[in-house]
C-alpha cells in the first residue's frame, strides 16, 4: 500500500534506512490471526496460564506500596533488585554472575540491538547458525552487517563448519557469532555437551565473541535445562535472556550479562536509545519472582509446551508423506519441518493459508535468501486439538505438492 | 572506575562507540540524590501526585479482564485503540491525525532514536536550538550526527539565525531541525506564535524537515497550551509526544506523529529494535485516558508546577546577585540561569554540592562546549520550601563566587 504513494523524504534517509523493508513473515502474521485458521506461524507463549487474578492483585499492591517508584524513571542499567534476582535466575543453569554486569532491556531484542550498535559498523562480519532467528537476522540487516551462516545438524551448530568459516573469513572483520545453543528458534535442536567445549575452544582459538541468546532454556522438557556457555567463559560470552517466554512476553523484559567494559558502553546505549526502562514492568518481575512460587510456573508452562510438543510430533508421524522430515525439540516453542525434494514453503504458503493452516516458510530465517524447503512450525500458542488439526491440514497441502511434483516430474 | 581495567574487546567496537562516553550530568544526579542536597538538577515529575490507590486498582481490573493482551507480544507500531486516544490528546492542541500515522514509543527518546537510526548517516547535520535537550544531543552524538546550534532568546528560536545557518550549510546534507518550541528543555522559552509560523516558511523555503519536541506542551501556566508547528503543517513535521509528564514516566509510553512514508520506516525501525512495546504499559496509559478524569489530573500537574514555578522565581529576585539573569517560563519544568560575566557553572558545581544544592551546568546542553556561563534549574520535583532554600544556596555560591572574581579581577 505504501508504494503507491510517493515519500517527499526519499533524499533524506540515512543509508541503513534503504534496506529496511517489511518482512514477508509480518504480512504473514496478519493474515494467520484470523480465526478459521490454525496459525502454527507464531512464537507466542501461552499466557493465559498465568494466574492471571494473582498478577492483577500483585500490581495493585506494588502501586499501592511503591508507586511512587513504579511510575517513576529508573536508570539505564535497570533496577538493582531485579538484576539481583536475574543473576539468581541464571544461577539455575548454572551461570554465576553479579548484578553489576547485567542490563535490563526491553526484551532480548533491545540488547541485540543495542550490542549490534556497539559493535558493527557497516561491512563487518556476523556468524549465525543456518537457519537463524528472523528478528537477530532483521536487527543486523539493519546495522548493515554481512551475515554468514555456518551449517548445524540435529546436534546443533557443526564445530568443524565454524572453524572452516572462520579460516576462510581471515581477514574480514568478524565481530561476533550469533548463537541460540538450546532449544533453538527456528530449528529447535540443542547444542550437544560435547561440541560446546569444542565451540568454546575455537573462539578463544579464533579471538572469536559469542552472543548466546537463550530465552528457552528453562523450558527444558526433561527439567534439567542444557549448561549455557556463558556458565564456563564469561569475558568471551555475552549473554541474553528473557521473561517473555517464562513469565509474560508483554512485559518486555529482558537482560544481557557482558564482560565489565562491555556492559559500560551497553547501559550507555541503552540511556541514549530510550533513557531507561519502564521502572512497572521491571518493578512487576520483581515482584512475581519474590512472592510467587515462579520456578512451580515455569514447571506448569512447561508441561503444557510438552503436551504441545508431544501432539505435534505425534500427528507429524500419523500425517506427513515420505521424504518430509523434522526436528524433535527437547524444549522451547518450535519445530523445523525439511519438505521433499522439490517442494517450496513460501510458495506453497498461500495454499496453505487457503487450507487453513499457517506457518512461516524457511526463507525468513536465512540472510542468503535460501530456506525454500524448510519451515518453522510452532506449537507454543495453540492446544493440541487444534495442533492436530493444523498438522493434518498442512500434511494434506503437502501431500497434494508432492501428487503435483510427480505428476509433472515423474 | 571502568579506566583502571582494561578492556579485551577494545578492537571490536563499531567507530560509533568510541563517542559513548558516560556524561558529567549523570555523575552529577548521582551526587544530587543524597538527601542533604536541595536538587534542582532533574527533570523528574512529581508522580507522587496521582491517586496511586485509583491506578494501583485500574492495573488490577486490567489484568482480570485483559490481562490475556496486557500480558502478550504487541504490534510494533503499537495499540491501535491506544494510538486512537492518543489523537484526542494531539486534538487539545489544534492537531488532526490519524492513528494510522502514530507510533507508539519507549518514551520520546525512543522515537528520536529511531528517527535518527532513519535519517543521520554520519556526518550529516542536524541543526538544535541553543541550548538543546541533553537527551537528544547524546543520541545525535551516538549516531556521528554533526550538530549545528542556532540561537534563541526569549521568544525562542530565532528565524534570522535560522535562515542565516541554513544558507551557510548550502552544500551539506541538514537532516533535520530539532527543536522544543513549548517550554523549551533547558531553556524555559516558548516560540512566540509569529516565529512560528516565520519558521514554517523557512522550512519550505529551504525543504528543511522539523523534528517537534513537544513533552511539556499540555503543562501550561495559563491553561493554554501553545499551537504546535504541526497543527499547520503535516507533512514536514514529525511530532514527539510523551506520557511522562502528563501520566507517569515509569510507564516510558511516548509516541511520533510522522508523514505516511516516514512512518511506516519509524514502525520498521521499531521492530527492529524492540519487536514490540509493552503491551502492558500501553494498556495503562489507555485505561488511564478511558476511565480517569485526565484533563483534571494535568490541570492539577499544573497548578502544582505553576506553584513551584512561582516559589522559584520569586526566590531568584530575592537572592541572585546582580549580574544573573534568567528566563520566565510559563510551562515545564525548567528554568535558564545565566551566571554573572566571568563565572562557570561548570567549575562552581562542587562548590554547589558543597553547599547542598544541585544543577545542571550549562555545558552538557551544548554540542559545541560552550554553555559555561549557563545553568538548569529545576522546579518540578522539589516542594515550594525545598526551592526557596535551594534558590537560597545557590545564591550564596554565586555570591561568593562573584566575589572571589572581584577581588582577583577588579
Amino acid at each position: 500500500m505504501e508504494t503507491t504513494r510517493s515519500d517527499s523524504h526519499l533524499d533524506r534517509y540515512a543509508a541503513r534506512a534503504r534496506g529496511m523493508v517489511a518482512s514477508e513473515i509480518r504480512a504473514l502474521f496478519a493474515v494467520a490471526t484470523r480465526p478459521e485458521i490454525v496459525s502454527l506461524a507464531g512464537g507466542m507463549p501461552f499466557v493465559s496460564a498465568l494466574p492471571l487474578d494473582d498478577v492483577g492483585a500483585m500490581l495493585q499492591h506494588l502501586i499501592e506500596t511503591r508507586g511512587a517508584q513504579a511510575l517513576q524513571y529508573g536508570s539505564a542499567q535497570g533496577d538493582p533488585e531485579l538484576r539481583e534476582r536475574i543473576c539468581e535466575v541464571m544461577a539455575l543453569e548454572g551461570i554465576t554472575a553479579s548484578p553489576e554486569d547485567v542490563t535490563v532491556t526491553v526484551g532480548s531484542q533491545q540488547a541485540l540491538d543495542l550490542l549490534t550498535r556497539i559493535f558493527i559498523d557497516p561491512g563487518d562480519v556476523v556468524l549465525a547458525e543456518s537457519p537463524s532467528y528472523v528478528g537477530a537476522l532483521g536487527t543486523f540487516a539493519a546495522y548493515q552487517a554481512d551475515v554468514v551462516h555456518v551449517p548445524m545438524d540435529s546436534l546443533g551448530l557443526i564445530p568443524e563448519a565454524l572453524r572452516e568459516t572462520l579460516t576462510n573469513l581471515r581477514g574480514r572483520r568478524v565481530k561476533f557469532l550469533y548463537t541460540i545453543p538450546t532449544f533453538q528458534n527456528p530449528a529447535g535442536v540443542t547444542l550437544s555437551t560435547a561440541r560446546r567445549r569444542e565451540i568454546l575452544a575455537i573462539a578463544e582459538e579464533f579471538d572469536l565473541l559469542i552472543i548466546e541468546d537463550n530465552p528457552y532454556g528453562l523450558l527444558s522438557f526433561d527439567g534439567h535445562p542444557p549448561r549455557p556457555l556463558r556458565a564456563d567463559e564469561s569475558e568471551r560470552v555475552i549473554y541474553l535472556g528473557s521473561f517473555s517466554k517464562t513469565f509474560a512476553s508483554g512485559l518486555r523484559v529482558g537482560w544481557a550479562l557482558a564482560p565489565h567494559a562491555v556492559r559500560a558502553k551497553l547501559v550507555l546505549a541503552a540511556e541514549s536509545a530510550m533513557l531507561s526502562h519502564s521502572n512497572l514492568t521491571q518493578l512487576a518481575v520483581r515482584e512475581f519472582l519474590a512472592t510467587h512460587p515462579w520456578k512451580e510456573q515455569v514447571k506448569s508452562f512447561t508441561e503444557l509446551y510438552r503436551e504441545r510438543r508431544d501432539a505435534m510430533l505425534e500427528s507429524l508421524t500419523a500425517h506427513m508423506p515420505e521424504g518430509t522430515t523434522w526436528t524433535r525439540p527437547g524444549g522451547g516453542f518450535f519445530v523445523w519441518l525439511t519438505l521433499p525434494e522439490g517442494l517450496d514453503s513460501k510458495a506453497m504458503a498461500p495454499l496453505a493459508i487457503a487450507n487453513r493452516v499457517a506457518y512461516v516458510p524457511g526463507t525468513g530465517f536465512y540472510a542468503d535468501g535460501s530456506g525454500h524447503r524448510h519451515m518453522r512450525i510452532s506449537f507454543c500458542y495453540p492446544d493440541p486439538t487444534q495442533i492436530q488439526e493444523g498438522v493434518r491440514r498442512l500434511a494434506e497441502v503437502i501431500h497434494a505438492e508432492v501428487d503435483l511434483r510427480n505428476t509433472f516430474h515423474p
